[in-house]
């Protein structure tokens, strides 16, 4: 599907989601894609060689636990990108809601083996 | 300058622009820049041949004008994306502030001459 060429309200396609950890693609600009999702609990380590990975906080907070680092604890409004080739796990406590940035063709769970966690592509 | 490796603010970093049109780099992912910016009143029409633009308004709103499409009107938690090669031209009647993606070293007033509201290349 190409990318929609209309104005996209992020809470009204936030409310469309009921599952945690299932990112949507709610836009493309180039060779990226605009995903948005919820989450809430785990989400297990994995790694991006290829790219960096942008989020985005609309609601809630979504802290993204990184080997050898500091966590990044992100709020609404409040944005982050893990470099490439860091490891890295998701983590929130209570339901969030952010905006991601990845290459289309990115799978959410990293370069290792895809698991139930992993999203097939899907547009909102 | 390398991306910071840290959480950004978007609201803290607006609190320190003042001028219009003008837009700061907060953040990189790949080979795009995040930019934050306001705008207020008339942006000249411009076109970016090589490149799609991701515009997400985080306070008022953000008229997108394009040659022979409907305007794009774009308010706060809302996205739009200007296709490539697509002459457009911002307006914000009243203060708006954004976020812009778009790839390192694109002019933000396009293709054409460089002009009064050609903003350099500066981190936030």
């Amino acid at each position: 599907m190409a990318a929609p060429d209309k104005v996209v309200n992020l809470a009204a396609k936030l409310a469309l989601i009921e599952d945690h950890w299932s990112p949507r693609i709610a836009g493309q600009l180039n060779d990226l894609h605009v995903k948005i999702a919820k989450g809430q609990g785990d989400f297990p380590w994995h790694t991006h060689a290829d790219t960096d990975e942008f989020f985005l906080v609309i609601r809630g907070a979504l802290t993204v636990r990184m080997r050898d680092r500091a966590d990044a604890v992100i709020g609404p409004g409040e944005f982050f990108v893990v470099p490439r080739g860091v490891e890295h796990a998701p983590l929130a406590a209570e339901e969030c809601e952010f905006l991601m940035l990845e290459p289309v063709g990115t799978v959410n769970t990293g370069d290792g083996e895809r698991g139930a966690l992993t999203a097939e592509d899907e547009w909102i």
